[in-house]
């Protein structure tokens, strides 16, 4: 018998998983979402899997671990900042992930999920990390990738996912429609997509739960506070389901409260957690359908796919959301290099930026451990980086260096 | 007593550590090239570094451990190839070191001297993966960093030394001129430099033989073929240093063959290998003044400053140099990705490339381990790649989308 089932997160009802044509479907009874129950006894890591992620996948949907594909997504370190003070503060590095970005967890369960199932294709609607992440994952298991997007992304962002051998494709129109009709479309056709929305596969929601446990072995117990950067929000929300597992099988006392954190312009579940809404209509009643660009391209959701689900994991710990403008985000990238020596995307700057309000807020007691998802690399973005603020240099010649570098020493 | 001694490599003379002011200078004696002498009594590595590279400090010039600065190197995956066929061919995919290459290691290296020798600052002359590792690890141990670098080089490979708080210098004249007045201003100031050949650090190359104690550690011996890029013959040289100690300490038996890849107008190892030269000066009697630009410019040294130091390791291991055209590397870049799920630099895929032509050419048997050093990621050189191989992509509409994906699938 399996180590896990299929089942609905509305009804309840257990799925056949074997008669699953597409990670698309929703229950086969109620239409609702689905989800994971699994089997906590005996629950044991297993050390042939290496530092990698799944050496967790007796909680993970993996029947056969002997059969994983795998670049060796994981095992990520876990550094002490220097720039955040005020309690014990540390980097939760996934840009040391192989292509860079946490979203290697969701997808590479997701692509030995799509293997499992007979897939040949892979696709994805992304613009950023989850694109890279299908693509690599899905070459690396001999599988075809596709990803899809709107217009107008720039070429450098695209261009890994080339490179990884997706076929990329724009698609006219809107970006809501797209998600839908894609969704739609491999639910009719049995296409399998890796999207990373509960709708779209709840397979890659699961990889997210690894990074909880790596930070309970790390630290040897939970953190008191996780700071999170928010999109779609289900890596917040895997990340509580991660600590829940470990609560329930005894590992540790009590959940951390997690604190989302999600751009300015984008801050629907900040209100949302404020005000107290309790249905996703409500939410979707927001006045967030026009929103200005944001260079925080990753968590510039209207309306975030996983919102509800992230909304209720925030409130389950105690934690909360709040936002931060481009410009914190982006000073807070910088300060990152200066003094971590951790070159980050945008995105992960809004986390930090959002960790030095919590920290500033008095609600943090001195001797707390506080944990900062670095999400993703700052050398992908590299090129919106520079054009926010240009590379400065100065040039000398030969004759003057001495003089240059005795005034740097 | 310290578990190394600094020594010349010339006369052999030991050298007062504490009394050195620059990794620069010579032998006090002689004016030799300095290395190391370890005691080989009683090496183990050390667990309370996980999987990192400072588990193996024991043979590193370091000499407390619980005084380290460090980003998490080393500790990097060796994956099965898919691309390369005919033997047991591995990948060790060192772009998943902290800044994306294997120059972390000999620059943690150095660093972590000059926070011990009480620097503040580290200077390099690179452009490319020394200049991002020096950036990022000078930033972690709270020193400043100074690139210099001659004129012309792109913005966007600069650029990441910047984001991580590196001063950048652009110096007029020929990178020659360069390298060897950076060398003698800083010994003549007891400026610290931490630039990647002997002559300007004996402490950073010792960090490239991790790599050899990682691939026994994870294969359970040596290797039996090794493939290395080569561009100033540090990497390479380190390499065998690091498989002689574990030859000394009784954990390998013999010696795997290094097998050298330079680009095909860089060549002077390959034709000083094959006409037998020993000495110095007949290599730089070749003519390799005035080499045409190459895609692979973190190998196209004209006369590769460790390069003696490389031809005497791979003669005595049984290995030979071979070189690669930039189209070649490019070809094999592509191929990795696209099979293998990693986007590597060109540099990176000029070792492929290397491997392909190793394996196709009847030297190695199908039972044997040959083992391909990745040496960086292609996010960082992400806007190369795109020039000379354009992204392609095609646009539909939401109307078509269903015979797009279908087509596709
Ligand atoms: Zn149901
Ligand atoms: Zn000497």
């Amino acid at each position: 018998m399996a180590h896990y089932q299929v089942i609905c997160l509305s009804c309840q009802a257990v799925q056949d998983e074997a008669a699953m044509t597409s990670p698309a479907v929703g229950c086969t009874r109620c239409g609702g979402p689905l989800g994971f129950h699994y089997d906590y006894q005996d629950v044991r890591w297993d050390g042939r899997f290496g530092r990698t992620m799944w050496r967790y996948w007796r909680l993970l949907p993996v029947p056969d671990p002997t059969q994983l594909v795998t670049l060796g997504e994981g095992g990520t370190p876990l550094l002490p900042s220097r720039m955040l003070t005020g309690a014990r503060v540390y980097l939760k590095d996934e840009t040391r992930n192989p292509t860079g970005s946490h979203k290697d967890r969701p997808l590479s369960v997701a692509i030995n999920h799509a293997r499992r199932m007979g897939a040949t294709a892979s696709f994805v609607v992304s613009t950023g990390s989850t694109g890279i992440s299908n693509a690599a994952l899905a070459a690396c298991a001999g599988l075809k990738s596709v990803v899809l997007m709107t217009q107008g992304t720039p070429a450098a962002r695209v261009y890994p996912m080339y490179a990884l051998g997706s076929q990329v494709v724009e698609v006219e129109g809107a970006i809501d429609d797209l998600i839908e009709q894609v969704i739609q479309l491999c639910r009719r056709h049995g296409l399998y997509l890796s999207s990373t929305s509960r709708a779209s596969n709840p397979y890659q929601a699961e990889g997210n739960k690894t990074i909880a446990y790596e930070l309970v072995e790390e630290l040897g117990r939970a953190p008191d506070w996780v700071v999170v950067p928010v999109g779609g929000g289900g890596t917040l929300a895997g990340l509580l389901r991660g600590f829940q597992d470990l609560q329930r099988l005894g590992h540790v006392e009590r959940l951390p409260r997690l604190v989302g954190v999600v751009p300015r312009d984008y801050n629907a579940l900040e209100v949302a957690f404020q005000r107290g809404l309790t249905r996703w209509e409500e939410v979707l009643a927001l006045p967030y359908h026009d929103c200005p660009p944001s260079i925080l391209v990753k968590l510039a959701h209207s309306y975030p796919p996983d919102g509800m689900e992230a909304l209720e994991a925030v409130r389950a710990c105690g934690g909360w959301f709040l936002s931060v403008t481009d410009e914190e985000a982006l000073a807070a990238q910088e300060a990152c290099g200066r003094q971590e020596g951790l070159y980050v995307e945008p995105s992960t700057g809004a986390a930090l930026a959002g960790a030095a309000r919590l920290l500033q807020g008095g609600e943090v007691r001195p001797e707390e451990t506080v944990v900062v998802l670095v999400s993703g690399s700052g050398f992908r973005e590299n090129f919106v980086t520079m054009e926010r603020r240009p590379l400065e240099k100065r040039t000398t010649t030969v004759q003057k260096l001495e003089t240059v570098l005795l005034a740097m020493a």
